[in-house]
């Protein structure tokens, strides 16, 4: 959970400082900057150390698309935003990664924000995303290295896909985003797993760890509806941007805004899901009391009367005083006629709490347990 | 609920690959083509094996209406989609077969996805039909053999019903839409009986197989609306299509989308039956609860005190000693006196605890239930 | 409960069929037709056996009333259908009786679905009724015989409400829906005062039948808000309709309208009232069960150091091996001393549990609950 | 709530009755009427016994305000309502005092409906005013005398107001809103007070007095919460009547709106505040039924084995047959040996079960309440 | 809480009295007024007692800022709205500061009220803040000294940031709003902090002081969302003021909406936790409760039989009168086989839960919560 709070607040600057700044900062690890040039008959890579000789690769092909890894030296990111012309309060929306997915239009070229969604071990992890398009390239920020974009790297390599080759920077960045996006639904089939694990162990074994993990996917599911939410309004945003996105592009992002709402879809139902595995834990937790009492109350109501017979006859009234005083002690048979009377007490009770459909002792209710599983 | 996860993600492309791309797949199954020419006074059959001489069929009658079961042998699909000019990410979303309800316009053709509802001992399985309408065909792709449409099928083929065989493939559109939602109402009555079989069991005998039917049919109820709710939408998308709907078609497109409010409307009311019998469950345990911790209160605060008389008695002190020490014990009527005594109060605390309401045994309130029953 | 169902389903038809079908049914009960045409200065009024002279009583005068009970003979139903022009779709969902609340234009007439209510010995029967509104003439359609139109009937015979007398047939709709909705009010006057019962029964005594009770008026506003939510909207379209309704009468449609608002607000306080009920009931039972284990606790902490003590000296030392077994057996006061001291403890425990406010033993609660209910 | 019921079925008139009848009431009291006529330099004050003289008062000064008590006598109201020009179904509506606040626009007035509140011990009394403005002249219903409108009376006396002297009628009938609208915020005060002695309450002490006045807070703050809602709107819908509302007058409407909104926002915080308080209510019962059950499950841990101990040493197994049989009691230091082994069990379950953090004693938790009550 | 009912009504007029009126206030504190000039290249600075002299500093630069703390002497607040042409109802909304946040339009000037936070141990408290801007000039009034705006009033001094130098007033309001919502962030920062103790807490010990905190967080964030969400509103509102907004102050004003909503993202994410933590706790007790009764329910059925065992060798029947009387009290072994007998049925019964997974025993628990813990 410790990791939530850095998700927040991860760098924010001080209230009060000037908006717009970036404070250099010396000593931070450089940049690791990845330029690949395309066009249609055409590409080019490259991988620069610091934004010194990015200017170089600016404007060689019809299509540039730098990527830019770690984005601690903020002087790096500045020299960069100069270079393509983004506005500095852009910029600082990339460095402060506590953005909220958005799409800012400044008209030479759109801002936009998402969160690539890493799975860390049952919790989910998003780290921001900042894309610039602009006419004839594409600038991506990610907070660390590794992405899920290696497949589109291939596709371009190999050149094979030849829309990806001939589009501009608008395709490209629609390949970028539907990457990004199509990544939520491999996360989506675990959670769904586990959701289909807990629902058995709910039913079977209703504890903490399995409150613990309801919460943990609650919380995970509420962390992608969160990053994906807000990208149904941004996707749009892009489509109705007319200078910049072309028209043939156009049926692709649309499918692009329909996965969106594919994977909103899946969390909905999976939120549905959860509501409903809460209810059954209640109530099994509500069952489980109900048959502890049940089992006590029994046990009392059998041996309660039976301790308080064998308390009369533990009396010490004086049998020699008067034939009224406990007469029974001197029966030759009072002994086994007592007896026989407990046991008999002790059977008639079993029988009717057992009629009474009150036997809700553990070992009965295994197996009445298992039964329903088979039944399902 | 293993196919709930399967519902998902059936064939689920891997993230990265490019958009609209269709692999090949050998030795899968053919699909089953079934293709209908019809006119005001023309009507033809035709089952084929692959999708080579599709072509053959298009264009000799009004309206064709080429039917495809089996979706695995892609190549055969993207054949058809070739013949009939429809989209490459239209196929894809076809073949991918985990699609909300949904319409997009091609312009030359309307791209409908919608679900067909069917009952798989108690849970609802939804397959993906995908209907494609341009000018003079529909083409309906169904993920595997047997649908709702036989009725239909025999209405074309008898020829009987005059404004089908008259109109365009956009009343043709509405004849499949209305025929799969109209196959939602026996779902509903199915699920409507088992709620009344349920809300007698609910009050009976609130146990745990009853909270599982309940979410059982929750989840039923969702995965309905989850597949009804979009078509309102898209049903209305179809009737503002100017080019391909005709002025007639609209009073029963009208008439269809208020078949989809109705199942909503009573999805809905099902739902709110559902949330009143939670109630009831909980309220049923918990006076379950009530009524079984009044039961041991009462037996142990009638045996209790007698208990500690009998153990009064039991004590050893020395009557020998003096007359202080348990003279009771020596007095000729004190065990019958004590006796009586014990009786009495236990009969006075019944008669206390009776007055108060307390009494919930289980024989009584097995009495009280059914006389509510019959009430009811 | 088995007529919620009927509700829904009745006489729908199978899926497959085709649109507009209204198949003869032979040997069911012929409708109950009752013709009313009145004026300015006119009125006469008939009742026919079948639809056959139908025809003879239309565009007699300015406006003619036809008034249609019993569905079942459905050519009866077609061919008053066929008389005044309306169209089949419509025919159907009037044979149909499980329509929702709707307005429906067909241009040269308007077809209105409401809800007519009954109570039915404390369930709500809601009877679809079915409006046909065109140019100088009213159709409308009731499952079975027995309506709230009477008084408005009356008011036509007498002919004393002249704007009544001298409107169109929009001011016939118009009355007749007011009379519809006006009806709820008595209805909700009984549910008010069926909630008052209740709101004392749940504080008093929390049991079974106050959660049925609950229940069923909880259904019973669902029911209500069902059939009366639609009509806000339908009212309105009919207010809209430029062409078949005149610019006077939109002033008491608005009246009509601000009815229906007053139904669902009183619904809505309703559902309040019963949320806030559900609350009182769930924390009384609460407080029983607090009750019951306070007193049982109580009970549990005397008896049991008491039973112990006597225990202690039922012990079987032999007292003559040393005074160091049990000397108090043979103190001359040690029975009177033994006795003083449990009587002392127990006193103590009484009064520290009195102090500690755990008293809640039942005798005691029901004065303070008396008490309570005369504060209110 | 015993008046909820008046307050919406007051008068209601029996369903199928003429719209805008108002049936005249013989032996009904008459209503008080109360002219004042007032200008940028006159003003004249009158009370009139009927509504006879009601022509005299028109038209006499720039603007003239009626205001009448008490609507029984239906034939008065009816005579003002011609004298003024009013509609006749806004008249029944004045009568049938049942309506929710609104505003209807008659073209030649406006209509408009507001609740006055009156704090009735602890309740929520709701009076209907109904308001017509027209040109020149404001006329205002109430149920019954006495309202909030005293100090602007006063000040129409007193003149010292230049504004509400110089301006017109639709400046009055902002004043008139206005000062309803305000007397909402001290009730609101009382509110707020009784929900602060709530929560110290709730803490403490969670009884059924407790649950009885969060229900009686709730349904306070419901009455208020649909009282006020509408009348954001008819604000606004009186600020869009450009005919008789002046431009100057808006700013000062916009204002009331103003109130409107903050009287919504503290009701809606105020409703915030009681779910909470149920919250900390059903936890704090929760938590006392722990504590009760820790406390009885400690007594019988203790108590039960100590109870079995001396039970053993009761038995009368026969010492002098075999010295296997109970050698024990003839022990010289049996008896002391067996009551300290005893003491030490007790001592160790008392450690036991304190380190555990069991001791949920009710002595204990008090001095643990108090220290938190004073922590915060 | 105490603050709570002040912060809604400091300082509320009474019901009835003239709107815009501002009473004088003798002996009242006067103001504190704080003095900006500023432009391109010039500032200057002053501090004023009072209200006299305040039209000497108007018009002095291109902007004037002006700022006012303790409102308490109305008719100096009245002599600085007359200096700048401010409305009176405005002046009013301002001294009475119980306003939400919100923007009104007053031609000539814009009014803005905020709510700027203080932590005050824990609970948020909230100063009203009202902001008039005008061509060239802005003014603030604040109810106590004392606020985030030093950093600002640094770098005005400095000189350093030109884009504030040499922006009009609209920037100037900008920067003010802009440090008002970014001291949102470091509160929420602390309630992150205190959420992540608190679920911690509630895990291991759910007692009534952890409710109260949940309780507590719930309203701090209450508190905060009341005061931001009407900003998101406002702020835009501003954006839409054409004449005084700049058109290049824009895109800061977008930016800063953007961290209105980002603060409402944090709050909702909250909210989220806060009511999976309500969920945990709920389950938590009960969870403790099921184990506290399930450790009774074991130690009665584990010795109410052993000691209905012993009661029965306690009894006193004669074994004299013949050999059916009890004879095993004289067999040479009969007690150690009894004992050992009991020891069996104990350790039986302790196989047995254990099996059956009773054991929930304190100790075996918090072992197991510890495992949990650090699974986590």
């Amino acid at each position: 959970m410790a990791r939530k709070k850095s998700y927040h607040y991860r760098k924010r600057h001080k209230p009060g400082t000037a908006p717009g700044t970036l404070t250099p900062v010396q000593n931070a690890p450089a940049p690791i900057i990845h330029v690949i040039s395309y066009g249609p008959d055409q590409f080019s890579e490259a991988k620069l150390d610091g934004a010194g000789k990015i200017r170089d690769y600016i404007g060689k092909a019809p299509v540039t698309w730098v990527n830019v890894d770690v984005l601690d030296r903020v002087q790096d990111i500045q020299a960069i935003g100069e270079a393509f012309g983004l506005h500095s309060l852009a910029l600082e929306d990339t460095v402060n990664v506590h953005q909220r997915p958005k799409m800012e239009d400044y008209e030479s070229n759109i801002y936009t924000v998402c969160r690539m969604a890493n799975d860390n071990n049952g919790e989910i992890d998003l780290e921001q995303i900042s894309i610039f398009m602009g006419k004839g390239f594409v600038v991506s920020f990610q907070e660390a290295p590794g992405d899920c974009w290696t497949p589109l790297r291939d596709r371009l390599r190999k050149g094979g896909n030849k829309r990806l080759m001939t589009s501009g920077s608008d395709y490209l960045l629609y390949a970028l985003l539907d990457a990004v996006i199509d990544d939520y639904f491999p996360l989506l089939e675990k959670l769904g797993d586990r959701l289909d694990a807990l629902e058995v162990r709910v039913l079977e074994c209703p504890d903490k760890a399995a409150m613990i993990e309801i919460q943990k996917i609650k919380k995970a599911l509420h962390t992608i509806r969160h990053a994906i939410w807000p990208m149904r309004e941004s996707v749009g945003q892009i489509m109705n941007h007319e200078s910049l996105v072309d028209q043939g592009t156009l049926v692709f992002l649309r499918d692009c805004q329909d996965h969106v709402v594919q994977v909103l879809d899946i969390v909905e139902s999976y939120r549905e899901r959860i509501s409903g595995l809460m209810d059954i834990y209640l109530s099994s937790m509500s069952n489980r009391l109900n048959e502890v009492m049940r089992f006590l109350a029994v046990i009392s109501t059998i041996f309660m009367p039976l301790t308080f017979i064998v308390g009369v006859y533990g009396m010490n009234f004086d049998t020699s005083v008067s034939h009224y005083n406990m007469p029974e002690l001197e029966y030759p048979y009072g002994y086994p006629v007592i007896m026989a009377l407990m046991l008999g007490i002790a059977i008639a009770m079993v029988v009717f709490f057992y009629r009474a459909g009150w036997f809700g002792n553990p070992g009965h209710d295994d197996d009445q347990r298992k039964g329903e599983q088979e039944e399902r």
